[in-house]
Protein backbone atom coordinates (compact mmCIF):
# COMPACT_ATOMS: atom_id res chain seq x y z
CA UNK A 1 0.00 0.00 0.00
CA UNK A 2 1.19 3.59 -0.77
CA UNK A 3 0.63 6.67 1.25
CA UNK A 4 0.80 10.29 0.04
CA UNK A 5 1.14 12.30 3.12
CA UNK A 6 0.41 16.07 2.72
CA UNK A 7 1.33 19.13 4.58
CA UNK A 8 -0.80 21.75 2.79
CA UNK A 9 0.34 25.72 3.02
CA UNK A 10 0.78 28.18 0.29
CA UNK A 11 3.79 29.25 0.51
CA UNK A 12 5.40 25.62 1.28
CA UNK A 13 2.94 22.65 0.92
CA UNK A 14 4.76 19.26 2.32
CA UNK A 15 4.27 15.99 0.79
CA UNK A 16 5.59 12.10 1.50
CA UNK A 17 5.14 9.06 0.28
CA UNK A 18 5.34 5.97 1.45
CA UNK A 19 4.92 2.03 1.24
CA UNK A 20 3.34 0.33 3.98
CA UNK A 21 3.16 -3.80 4.03
CA UNK A 22 1.21 -4.18 7.31
CA UNK A 23 4.19 -3.88 9.20
CA UNK A 24 7.05 -2.03 7.65
CA UNK A 25 6.97 1.57 6.59
CA UNK A 26 9.40 2.53 3.80
CA UNK A 27 10.12 5.86 2.86
CA UNK A 28 9.53 6.51 -0.65
CA UNK A 29 9.55 10.23 -1.46
CA UNK A 30 9.38 13.94 0.13
CA UNK A 31 9.72 17.16 -0.46
CA UNK A 32 7.50 20.56 -0.92
CA UNK A 33 5.80 21.72 -2.87
CA UNK A 34 6.96 26.09 -3.24
CA UNK A 35 4.96 28.93 -4.63
CA UNK A 36 6.43 32.56 -4.59
CA UNK A 37 4.88 34.90 -2.78
CA UNK A 38 4.87 37.20 -5.46
CA UNK A 39 3.14 35.28 -7.84
CA UNK A 40 -0.92 35.86 -8.27
CA UNK A 41 -2.94 33.62 -5.93
CA UNK A 42 -4.60 32.20 -9.08
CA UNK A 43 -1.21 30.67 -10.28
CA UNK A 44 -0.14 29.78 -7.10
CA UNK A 45 -3.08 27.68 -6.20
CA UNK A 46 -2.84 26.19 -9.51
CA UNK A 47 0.78 25.19 -9.41
CA UNK A 48 0.02 23.39 -5.87
CA UNK A 49 -3.01 21.53 -7.70
CA UNK A 50 -0.92 20.44 -10.73
CA UNK A 51 1.61 19.51 -8.56
CA UNK A 52 -0.70 17.27 -6.19
CA UNK A 53 -1.89 15.78 -8.81
CA UNK A 54 1.67 15.21 -10.29
CA UNK A 55 2.23 13.34 -7.39
CA UNK A 56 -0.87 11.21 -7.32
CA UNK A 57 0.18 10.23 -11.24
CA UNK A 58 3.64 9.82 -10.15
CA UNK A 59 3.16 7.18 -7.60
CA UNK A 60 -0.53 5.96 -7.28
CA UNK A 61 -1.01 6.87 -3.59
CA UNK A 62 -4.09 4.32 -1.97
CA UNK A 63 -4.76 6.51 0.51
CA UNK A 64 -4.08 9.97 1.18
CA UNK A 65 -3.08 11.56 4.71
CA UNK A 66 -3.31 15.40 5.50
CA UNK A 67 -3.30 17.18 9.03
CA UNK A 68 -6.67 18.67 9.77
CA UNK A 69 -6.47 22.11 10.29
CA UNK A 70 -8.47 24.04 12.88
CA UNK A 71 -6.21 26.47 13.57
CA UNK A 72 -4.38 29.38 12.33
CA UNK A 73 -2.69 32.56 13.85
CA UNK A 74 -4.98 34.92 12.07
CA UNK A 75 -7.79 35.52 9.58
CA UNK A 76 -6.01 35.81 6.97
CA UNK A 77 -3.59 33.44 7.47
CA UNK A 78 -6.61 30.52 7.41
CA UNK A 79 -7.87 32.18 4.35
CA UNK A 80 -4.44 31.78 2.74
CA UNK A 81 -4.30 28.04 4.23
CA UNK A 82 -7.55 27.25 3.17
CA UNK A 83 -7.19 28.37 -0.28
CA UNK A 84 -4.30 25.85 -0.59
CA UNK A 85 -6.12 22.96 1.17
CA UNK A 86 -8.88 23.66 -1.35
CA UNK A 87 -6.84 23.59 -4.54
CA UNK A 88 -4.50 20.34 -3.09
CA UNK A 89 -8.12 18.17 -2.06
CA UNK A 90 -9.56 18.92 -5.29
CA UNK A 91 -6.05 17.32 -6.72
CA UNK A 92 -6.17 14.35 -4.70
CA UNK A 93 -10.58 13.82 -4.77
CA UNK A 94 -9.93 13.40 -8.66
CA UNK A 95 -7.45 10.60 -7.49
CA UNK A 96 -9.20 9.12 -5.05
CA UNK A 97 -11.82 8.56 -2.81
CA UNK A 98 -9.26 7.95 0.29
CA UNK A 99 -8.55 10.64 2.06
CA UNK A 100 -8.04 10.98 5.88
CA UNK A 101 -7.75 13.76 8.26
CA UNK A 102 -5.84 13.23 11.59
CA UNK A 103 -5.48 15.92 14.44
CA UNK A 104 -2.00 17.12 15.21
CA UNK A 105 -2.59 14.99 18.39
CA UNK A 106 -3.55 12.03 16.48
CA UNK A 107 -0.35 12.61 14.65
CA UNK A 108 1.83 12.72 17.40
CA UNK A 109 0.37 9.99 19.37
CA UNK A 110 0.90 7.78 16.55
CA UNK A 111 4.31 8.81 15.42
CA UNK A 112 5.44 9.57 19.12
CA UNK A 113 3.33 7.79 20.90
CA UNK A 114 2.84 10.55 23.15
CA UNK A 115 -0.05 13.84 22.04
CA UNK A 116 1.48 16.27 23.25
CA UNK A 117 5.37 15.79 22.00
CA UNK A 118 7.06 18.71 20.59
CA UNK A 119 8.00 19.49 16.72
CA UNK A 120 11.54 17.93 17.08
CA UNK A 121 11.02 14.76 18.97
CA UNK A 122 8.39 14.04 15.68
CA UNK A 123 11.05 14.27 13.61
CA UNK A 124 13.39 12.68 15.16
CA UNK A 125 10.88 9.60 15.17
CA UNK A 126 10.35 10.00 11.83
CA UNK A 127 13.54 9.55 10.97
CA UNK A 128 13.84 6.68 13.08
CA UNK A 129 10.85 5.00 12.22
CA UNK A 130 11.69 5.41 8.17
CA UNK A 131 15.38 4.91 8.71
CA UNK A 132 16.82 7.95 7.52
CA UNK A 133 20.07 9.18 8.00
CA UNK A 134 18.71 13.02 8.94
CA UNK A 135 15.68 14.43 9.54
CA UNK A 136 14.01 14.84 6.43
CA UNK A 137 13.68 18.64 5.52
CA UNK A 138 11.87 20.81 5.23
CA UNK A 139 9.59 20.83 8.31
CA UNK A 140 6.70 20.62 6.16
CA UNK A 141 8.34 17.08 4.71
CA UNK A 142 8.56 15.88 7.82
CA UNK A 143 5.23 16.75 9.00
CA UNK A 144 3.64 15.14 6.05
CA UNK A 145 5.71 12.02 6.50
CA UNK A 146 4.13 12.04 9.79
CA UNK A 147 1.20 12.27 8.47
CA UNK A 148 1.49 9.35 6.44
CA UNK A 149 3.09 7.17 9.02
CA UNK A 150 -0.15 8.22 11.79
CA UNK A 151 -2.53 6.60 8.75
CA UNK A 152 -0.66 3.84 8.57
CA UNK A 153 -0.56 2.65 11.64
CA UNK A 154 -4.33 3.57 12.37
CA UNK A 155 -4.82 1.42 8.89
CA UNK A 156 -3.04 -1.18 10.85
CA UNK A 157 -5.42 -0.66 13.93
CA UNK A 158 -8.57 -0.93 11.58
CA UNK A 159 -7.14 -4.09 10.20
CA UNK A 160 -6.65 -5.45 13.68
CA UNK A 161 -9.80 -5.16 15.46
CA UNK A 162 -11.54 -4.99 12.20
CA UNK A 163 -13.21 -1.89 12.36
CA UNK B 1 -17.60 40.09 -23.58
CA UNK B 2 -18.92 37.75 -20.97
CA UNK B 3 -18.15 37.66 -17.39
CA UNK B 4 -18.60 35.04 -15.00
CA UNK B 5 -19.01 36.91 -11.19
CA UNK B 6 -18.52 34.26 -7.82
CA UNK B 7 -19.32 34.26 -4.56
CA UNK B 8 -17.13 31.86 -3.45
CA UNK B 9 -18.56 29.87 -0.20
CA UNK B 10 -18.44 26.06 0.99
CA UNK B 11 -22.20 25.96 1.74
CA UNK B 12 -23.46 28.28 -0.73
CA UNK B 13 -21.23 29.45 -3.98
CA UNK B 14 -22.98 32.30 -6.06
CA UNK B 15 -22.36 32.82 -9.69
CA UNK B 16 -23.79 34.94 -12.04
CA UNK B 17 -23.14 35.00 -15.58
CA UNK B 18 -23.88 39.05 -17.42
CA UNK B 19 -22.79 39.90 -21.22
CA UNK B 20 -21.32 43.01 -21.97
CA UNK B 21 -21.15 45.17 -25.22
CA UNK B 22 -19.10 48.24 -23.90
CA UNK B 23 -22.31 50.05 -23.12
CA UNK B 24 -24.81 47.99 -21.46
CA UNK B 25 -24.57 44.52 -18.70
CA UNK B 26 -27.52 42.05 -19.75
CA UNK B 27 -27.96 38.75 -17.53
CA UNK B 28 -27.50 35.60 -18.81
CA UNK B 29 -27.63 33.37 -16.21
CA UNK B 30 -27.45 33.33 -12.23
CA UNK B 31 -27.70 30.84 -9.16
CA UNK B 32 -25.61 28.93 -6.24
CA UNK B 33 -23.59 25.89 -6.22
CA UNK B 34 -25.01 24.02 -2.83
CA UNK B 35 -23.00 21.63 -1.14
CA UNK B 36 -24.71 19.97 2.60
CA UNK B 37 -23.22 20.26 5.45
CA UNK B 38 -23.02 16.61 6.19
CA UNK B 39 -21.08 15.24 2.63
CA UNK B 40 -17.34 14.57 3.14
CA UNK B 41 -14.92 17.73 2.85
CA UNK B 42 -13.90 16.39 -0.53
CA UNK B 43 -16.85 15.55 -1.90
CA UNK B 44 -18.19 19.08 -1.24
CA UNK B 45 -14.72 20.70 -2.37
CA UNK B 46 -15.19 18.56 -5.58
CA UNK B 47 -18.59 19.64 -6.20
CA UNK B 48 -17.82 23.42 -5.67
CA UNK B 49 -14.61 22.48 -8.37
CA UNK B 50 -17.00 20.64 -10.61
CA UNK B 51 -19.30 23.20 -10.76
CA UNK B 52 -17.41 25.85 -11.94
CA UNK B 53 -15.81 23.63 -14.63
CA UNK B 54 -19.29 23.56 -15.68
CA UNK B 55 -20.05 26.86 -15.65
CA UNK B 56 -17.40 27.70 -17.35
CA UNK B 57 -17.93 24.90 -20.03
CA UNK B 58 -21.61 26.47 -20.81
CA UNK B 59 -20.78 29.92 -20.89
CA UNK B 60 -16.96 30.62 -21.59
CA UNK B 61 -16.64 33.94 -19.71
CA UNK B 62 -13.77 36.00 -21.27
CA UNK B 63 -12.86 37.15 -17.60
CA UNK B 64 -14.20 36.28 -14.11
CA UNK B 65 -14.59 38.56 -11.41
CA UNK B 66 -14.61 37.23 -6.99
CA UNK B 67 -15.17 39.06 -4.37
CA UNK B 68 -11.63 39.44 -2.51
CA UNK B 69 -12.09 37.92 1.06
CA UNK B 70 -10.14 39.58 3.69
CA UNK B 71 -12.40 39.31 6.67
CA UNK B 72 -14.55 36.38 8.25
CA UNK B 73 -16.19 35.83 11.67
CA UNK B 74 -13.39 33.94 12.86
CA UNK B 75 -10.71 31.20 11.99
CA UNK B 76 -12.80 28.18 11.12
CA UNK B 77 -15.13 30.21 8.88
CA UNK B 78 -12.11 31.39 7.24
CA UNK B 79 -10.68 28.01 6.42
CA UNK B 80 -13.74 26.85 4.89
CA UNK B 81 -14.48 29.43 2.70
CA UNK B 82 -10.64 29.60 1.94
CA UNK B 83 -10.64 25.71 1.22
CA UNK B 84 -13.91 26.29 -1.23
CA UNK B 85 -12.38 29.44 -2.66
CA UNK B 86 -9.22 27.31 -3.31
CA UNK B 87 -11.25 24.79 -4.93
CA UNK B 88 -13.17 27.15 -7.77
CA UNK B 89 -9.88 29.33 -8.28
CA UNK B 90 -8.65 26.16 -9.77
CA UNK B 91 -11.25 25.40 -11.66
CA UNK B 92 -11.55 29.04 -13.21
CA UNK B 93 -7.86 28.92 -13.84
CA UNK B 94 -7.96 26.34 -15.85
CA UNK B 95 -10.11 27.84 -17.91
CA UNK B 96 -8.81 31.12 -18.03
CA UNK B 97 -5.97 33.72 -16.95
CA UNK B 98 -8.35 36.33 -17.02
CA UNK B 99 -9.53 36.23 -13.05
CA UNK B 100 -9.90 39.48 -11.08
CA UNK B 101 -10.89 40.32 -7.53
CA UNK B 102 -11.88 43.02 -6.46
CA UNK B 103 -12.81 44.47 -2.68
CA UNK B 104 -16.20 45.02 -1.12
CA UNK B 105 -15.90 48.21 -1.11
CA UNK B 106 -15.21 48.18 -5.04
CA UNK B 107 -18.13 46.29 -5.73
CA UNK B 108 -20.42 48.98 -4.24
CA UNK B 109 -19.24 51.69 -5.61
CA UNK B 110 -19.49 50.55 -8.57
CA UNK B 111 -22.49 49.02 -8.80
CA UNK B 112 -24.59 52.18 -5.99
CA UNK B 113 -22.16 54.68 -6.68
CA UNK B 114 -21.56 54.60 -3.06
CA UNK B 115 -18.19 52.19 -1.29
CA UNK B 116 -20.53 52.07 2.13
CA UNK B 117 -23.55 50.95 0.28
CA UNK B 118 -26.43 48.48 2.64
CA UNK B 119 -26.82 44.77 0.85
CA UNK B 120 -30.31 45.84 -0.24
CA UNK B 121 -29.38 48.64 -1.90
CA UNK B 122 -26.46 46.94 -3.45
CA UNK B 123 -29.15 44.13 -4.53
CA UNK B 124 -31.65 46.35 -6.06
CA UNK B 125 -29.31 48.31 -8.38
CA UNK B 126 -28.05 44.55 -9.17
CA UNK B 127 -31.80 43.70 -10.06
CA UNK B 128 -32.31 47.64 -11.57
CA UNK B 129 -28.96 47.45 -14.12
CA UNK B 130 -29.82 44.00 -15.13
CA UNK B 131 -33.57 44.67 -16.26
CA UNK B 132 -34.53 42.00 -13.78
CA UNK B 133 -37.90 42.08 -12.70
CA UNK B 134 -37.50 40.49 -8.88
CA UNK B 135 -34.12 40.99 -6.60
CA UNK B 136 -31.55 37.67 -7.50
CA UNK B 137 -32.02 35.02 -4.60
CA UNK B 138 -30.15 33.58 -3.20
CA UNK B 139 -27.66 36.44 -1.59
CA UNK B 140 -24.69 34.94 -2.88
CA UNK B 141 -26.32 35.07 -6.61
CA UNK B 142 -26.90 38.78 -6.31
CA UNK B 143 -23.91 39.14 -4.83
CA UNK B 144 -22.07 37.53 -7.99
CA UNK B 145 -23.76 38.99 -10.09
CA UNK B 146 -22.65 42.56 -8.67
CA UNK B 147 -19.09 41.50 -9.01
CA UNK B 148 -19.52 40.59 -12.69
CA UNK B 149 -21.27 44.26 -13.28
CA UNK B 150 -18.11 45.88 -11.37
CA UNK B 151 -15.93 44.73 -13.41
CA UNK B 152 -17.62 45.17 -16.66
CA UNK B 153 -17.81 48.83 -15.31
CA UNK B 154 -14.01 48.33 -14.27
CA UNK B 155 -13.24 47.08 -18.33
CA UNK B 156 -15.03 50.00 -19.45
CA UNK B 157 -12.85 52.76 -17.45
CA UNK B 158 -9.97 50.78 -18.78
CA UNK B 159 -10.44 50.71 -21.84
CA UNK B 160 -11.66 54.87 -21.68
CA UNK B 161 -8.70 55.63 -19.76
CA UNK B 162 -6.38 53.54 -21.74
CA UNK B 163 -5.18 51.83 -18.61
Amino acid sequence: MVILGVDPGLATMGYGVVSYDGVKVRPIDYGALLTPAKMPLPERLMHLFDGVEDLCKRFEPDDIAMEELFFARNVTTAIAVGEARGAATVAMRRHTNNIFEYTPMQIKQAVVGYGKADKNQVQQMVRMLLGLETIPKPDDAADALAAAICHAHSSRMRHEFRM
